[in-house]
Formats: structure tokens, sequence, C-alpha cells
């Protein structure tokens, strides 16, 4: 029996509501030695009370010193192992523009390139960066590609960014990227990774030709090359593991989509901690599990922009009285990943991590921040772990075995 | 996807260098009750600087209550699963002796042992611990025996110990020892544990015919056993793995020939840590991971001389400024086992283990021993998870998904 089997065994249904809040890239580091991380920087006296009264400690996204896509980060932390459920660069691309993938579709996020027009080695990968308004030209252009049987969606994402998809029936992924992830040489082509996805790596590869005879007189964007050939992960969804209905609040488009593959409601919201927290109050009757998603943590680390993180931080903490009020049974803060302003990027450092239920076993952790999260009496758990263990506070785990 | 494969799919080269420092049998236990282990009882005001800067914890090298031998407390520190990875005895005692084992060469452990002549059964498994120089004549005598078709190298040990390696075409491991762990009945013969090594097993019994035969009018050694015929284990070397060129520092055959297991060049070095600093200083440019091994620790522990490998520590701890100087980005200071003087033997006691770069997340521990560890921010981790900790702070693995 796998980790997943035991826990949709153990499952029982009931009136609980647990909340699970992410801050995305909430794990930091001391900006100067010895100095506070971001969230220790941070005046957050509510999250300090909460953290007083529930048990905390740090965990690991993926393993020892793996750093997260935002996929895997949050795949983990909706309970699922990241390993064996892989999300795909095209699908993450996809879902980043709120592009509704189903379930048949292949996505390929898309890289318009120069190429030498002699030799047609690649010369530049990402076309010198082209602006936003040009891509989605180009994408413009891209439409015009027909092929019999299948429908074709092209959508610009950035600059030299666009996503395709390919939808019909008999699609399959197990697909080769196009990018030789280096210059002087020639695009590869699509080549399947297993034989029934001969007739997909095909169609991909009709398109591509077709793409780079439209594209052969632009410039600097006279090619194009596809990445991250995937269809959607096959999850079992929260309901169907658990009986959870389950809604997502986020502000940005990837995060409501990594949502919907989890099998949850993804509720219109505000681009705001405020809207999101009244999109919270207004639905706290429709779902036994919330997903609420702070975005601009990760941000605010990516940009190196250590004061701006901790002020998100503190504006998160001005709204957490308005959720306590709402009187979830369980509460769960952690992040899906870290991103430390000091290393501008995502991380492979553990997420601080609370838990909050009437019946968690408290800890000394008085402040919630990685170093007392540390000597927190949950240890060093992992993000698989996290949903099990706000199941079994909200009593929605029966007892494995008589 | 294995944690190998993970781990080598995430790989990415840069000029950033990593020191894994292992404390041979570093770990320990007061020597009286309350009293402190041997690391605490040093006086390491350079560890203890460096601990104060960096993240700490206890590190388990292969599962709870095990106690490894050499072995695999290194295969485990440098990041391979030493139960996929074994390394046989017969592989062991001839690295020990700086034996060059090659790839196809299967070696065995031989025991000089005395037999009844009438029944011919063991009475004495090590023939009354002969002394080295007998060993050595007798060693002389049976380099007679020839096998057409393959190359035999008998090479001494130490008193009763003896390395046997069969070279050739076609040599599998898969073979029983010979030993009966007892004495009363006679030597057993070599089995294949597989078909294939069916002729390896009689090429193995057809040379103890002939050993014994040389041997019968000895005494007390008129007869000998093999144990732990084994080839070298299959290891992806570091550079395979991670794209690290390692250099090999350690004054003791044994550790440099498991270091050439893992694919690292074996740095020419002298008896002393003083010795070996001055190597780590001469090759500092040309290679991007260092291993760097201090023995005596282990060889105090197992003499039971508290006293001595408190010495041994302090003696490290004074040469790790000029380590220092060196500016390496990451060091991980460990070692591959216990060997507390208490107990005069490996024990199955977790390491302390300080990680250093400048992207640690800090704890709060200021002394480098095995009780402030136990409130280490790294808690307790796992030998093979050491080395991916070392390479993520190195920068040297990129992110898991998009």
């Amino acid at each position: 029996m796998n980790r997943l089997e035991l826990y949709r065994s153990l499952a029982i249904p009931n009136t609980t509501k647990i909340l699970l809040i992410v801050m995305d890239g909430l794990g930091g580091l001391p900006q100067v030695p010895d100095g506070p991380t971001e969230l220790e920087a941070a005046h957050t006296p509510h999250l300090d009370a909460l953290a007083a009264r529930s048990i905390c400690g740090l965990s690991t996204p993926i393993a020892a010193g793996v750093t997260p896509g935002s996929g895997p980060g949050h795949v983990s932390l909706f309970g699922y192992d990241p390993l064996a459920y892989e999300v795909g660069r095209g699908v993450l691309e996809a879902l980043g523009i709120g592009f509704e993938l189903q379930r048949n579709d292949v996505a390929a996020r898309g890289n318009f390139c120069t190429v030498d027009p002699e030799s047609g080695h690649i010369t530049d990968r990402r076309a010198g960066r082209i602006p936003t308004e040009l891509g989605a030209r180009l994408v413009q252009k891209l439409r015009a590609i027909q092929i019999p049987g299948i429908e074709i969606f092209v959508e610009p994402v950035k600059e030299y960014r666009f996503v395709l998809v390919l939808r019909g029936e008999d699609l399959y992924d197990g697909l080769t990227e196009t990018d030789p992830q280096r210059t002087g040489v020639p695009p590869l082509p699509v080549e399947p990774t297993r034989p029934e996805a001969a007739r997909t790596a095909a169609l991909f590869n009709q398109w591509l030709a077709e793409a780079r005879k439209l594209l052969a007189d632009e410039h600097p964007a006279n090619s194009c090359n596809l990445r991250g050939l995937a269809k959607i992960p096959d999850l079992p969804s929260l309901e169907e593991l658990y009986g959870l209905r389950c809604g997502a609040i986020a502000t940005y488009p990837m995060y409501r989509g990594i949502a919907r593959l989890a099998g949850m409601d993804v509720l219109p919201t505000g681009d705001t901690i405020a809207s999101e927290i009244e999109t919270l109050r207004e639905h706290w009757d429709d779902y036994d599990f919330y997903f609420f998603h702070v975005k601009k943590t990760d941000s605010m680390g990516e940009d190196g922009n250590f004061a701006g993180k901790v002020q998100v931080i503190e504006e998160f903490d001005g709204y957490l009285p308005a959720i306590l009020d709402l009187e979830p049974d369980v509460i769960l803060i952690s992040g899906d990943h870290s991103t430390p302003a000091l290393w501008k990027a995502h991380s492979w450092h553990e997420l601080p991590v609370l838990l909050w239920s009437r019946y968690v076993r408290p800890d000394s952790v008085r402040l919630f921040g990685e170093r007392p999260c540390m000597a927190g009496g949950l240890g060093h758990v992992r993000h698989v772990d996290l949903i099990p263990l706000a199941l079994a506070h909200a009593g929605r785990l029966t007892k494995f075995g008589a």
C-alpha cells in the first residue's frame, strides 16, 4: 500500500474546515551574518501569538538540497509525491496564463529564437528577448497554422515566450525538447521517448516546420523552439482521496492552475491579500478545505528585496485576525519553497511551518521564524506529510488497523 | 526516479569548491556519566567559531542502530546508498594495503587457520594469530600457485591475514565464504550464489586445494580460508554524477582506495595532518571537491584512548585556520562513524556534522560537540543527504521542475 492509498483508506468525512496558507517563497536567510531572516525581521504579533498556541517545525519540500519549482513545491504541499507527479514546464506555462488545460492536451512552452539563415544554427536562444508586443504579434501570425484532426492553441506569455497546446484524440506525452540549450547548433526535432507518442511528435514537428516558414522573414525572432512538452499530471483530486471539497484563493494564474490540477474549485478574487480575505469570508460556508496563496513574498525574494518581503509578511500578519475570526478547525501555514532575498531565487532551504488546531500538542516556539522553528515540536518534516497531519488534527482520518 | 538520478539530473557546473573533512570515528561518548565526549572535551576554538557561523546537526551513517564499517561509512558520506553499493570484505582488505583493484578483479580476504590433519576440521580459525613475518613467508609460498588463463595476486596484510585477487576475463562475484565461523568442522567450499559465478567458484576452489597442499606441513598455519569474495562496487563517479573533479587526501591506503572507487584522484601526501594540509594547499587550484581524511581519531577511539582522541581533535583544530585561508565555498565536517573510546570500537551513534557556506541558515550552536549538535538546525540527517546539501549550498544543483 503506498502513502496515498493508506491515507485514502483512512479518510472519513466530517464538518471541520482546514485552511492551508501558502506564503510563496516564505523561507529566508539572514541578509547579514547573525542577522534575522525576513520572517524573523518582520513584526508579526498575530503570527507569533498563533505560533505560541501551535506546533511548529521545518519542512523539506522535495528532498535534501533540492530547490523546488512552483509546480513541485505545491504538488508536495498538497500531499502528492512530487517525484511521482511531475508538472511539465509546458503545463506550468499554460497554467501561468490561466489557460484551462484539458486532460488530453499536450502543452509546450515556446521560445522564439534567432537562427542563422544560411546554416540554420541557433545564434540567440531568446531572440534578443524581444518585447512582449512583438511576441504577441508573432503569436498572432502562428495562429494561422492548422493541422487537420487536432485543435491548436498558441498563446503569448511574455517577451520571447509563448504557449503551444495541441488538443485532440490520442495525443501522448513522452516527447523530447527542441531547444539544444546552446547556440551554434540547429534546433532538435521533437522525438518520442515511447512508441505511443510517435504521432504526437510528428504533429509537433509538422507545426514547427510551418511555424519556421512563417517566421523566416522576421527579425530577430526568425524561428522558435519547444520545451517541456507535457500533459497535466494525473493527480487524484483531494476530494477523491479524502472527501475534501476544496476552494482555492490565489491572485496569480499559475497557482490557480495548480490548484485546479488537484481538483480544487478556483474562487474568483482580486489582486490583493485584502481581496483574498474577502473571498475567503464570502465562501467560508462552501468548502472543507481552503488553499490560500500569498504571492508577493516570493516576488520580493526573487528581487532581492529583503525589506519588501518583510513588508508583505507584515501585511499578511495584519489580516490574520480576520482569518481567525472565521474559526477554522485547522490552520497550516508554510510556503512552497524558500526564496531568500540574499539568494534572489528559489532555494533548497527548509520552510518554517505552523500547525494549529485545538488538538495540537504545543511546543516552546513563541515566535514564528526559521530559528525558533528549528526547536519546534514538529521537528523536521516533509511537505507531503503536512496534509495528512492537517487531516488528522481535523478528525478526518480514522484508526489504522484494529 | 531514484535519488542519484534525481541529483544527477539537477547537477550544474560552476567554479565553487567543496571541502569534505572526515574525522574518522569522530563521534564519541562521555567516559564518565555526565562527562563530556571526546569532541566536547577537546579545546577547539576554531571549530567552535566555525560552528557558530554554520548549521549543525547529527547524522546517521546507515540506519538506526547500525554500526558501519569503514567502507559503508564512507560510501554513504560520498552520497551513495550504502545498502545498494556494498563494499565486500575482500575489496576493503585489498584497498587497505593499497592494492589497485581493477573492475573485473575478484578479491578475497584470506585467513590462515589450523586444521586437524586427521579429520580436516578447523581447530583455530586464526592459526594462533601467527606473527606478520610468518604470514608474509607463507604468502610467498602461495605465490607459486598458477592457474592457466588467469592472473593471481597474493598479498600479505598482517598476522594471519592476506589478500587473494583473481584477475581475468569473465570472473563474477556472488560467491560464498569458506570460513564456517566456528571450529570443529571442516572449511566450506566456495559456492556460486548465481549461475554465472560457477566458473569463478571453481577457480577459487582449485586455488584453495593447491594452497592447502602447500601449507600442509606448516604449523600452526596448515590451511586457510577465504572470506568476503567480491568485486569492487560499480559506483558511478562523483564526476559522472555531479561534474565534480575530486581530489582525495588521506594518510591510510584504505581511505585512498575507497576514494578511488568514487572516481577521486588520490593526491600523494605524507603521514601527518600537517602534510595533508600542505597537499590540500598545493592542489587547491586543481579540483572542485576535496575529501580530506583524518585517521587518528578512530585509532585512538579503538584503543580506548579518550585523551589521545581529544588530542588528535585538538591537533586538527589547530590546522583549521590554514584550511579556512583557502576560502572554500562549502565546508562539511563529520565522520564516517562514531568510535567512542568508551566502546573501543566503531559504534552506531550519530555523527556530529557541521555545514558552512555563505548560504547556510545559521542555528544556535556555538560549540562543535555532540550535545550542542542535538539542537542544531540540520536536525537529524542521513549521511547520504550530506553531499546533496553541500552541492546545493555550492550552487551546484538547479531547480527541480518549473
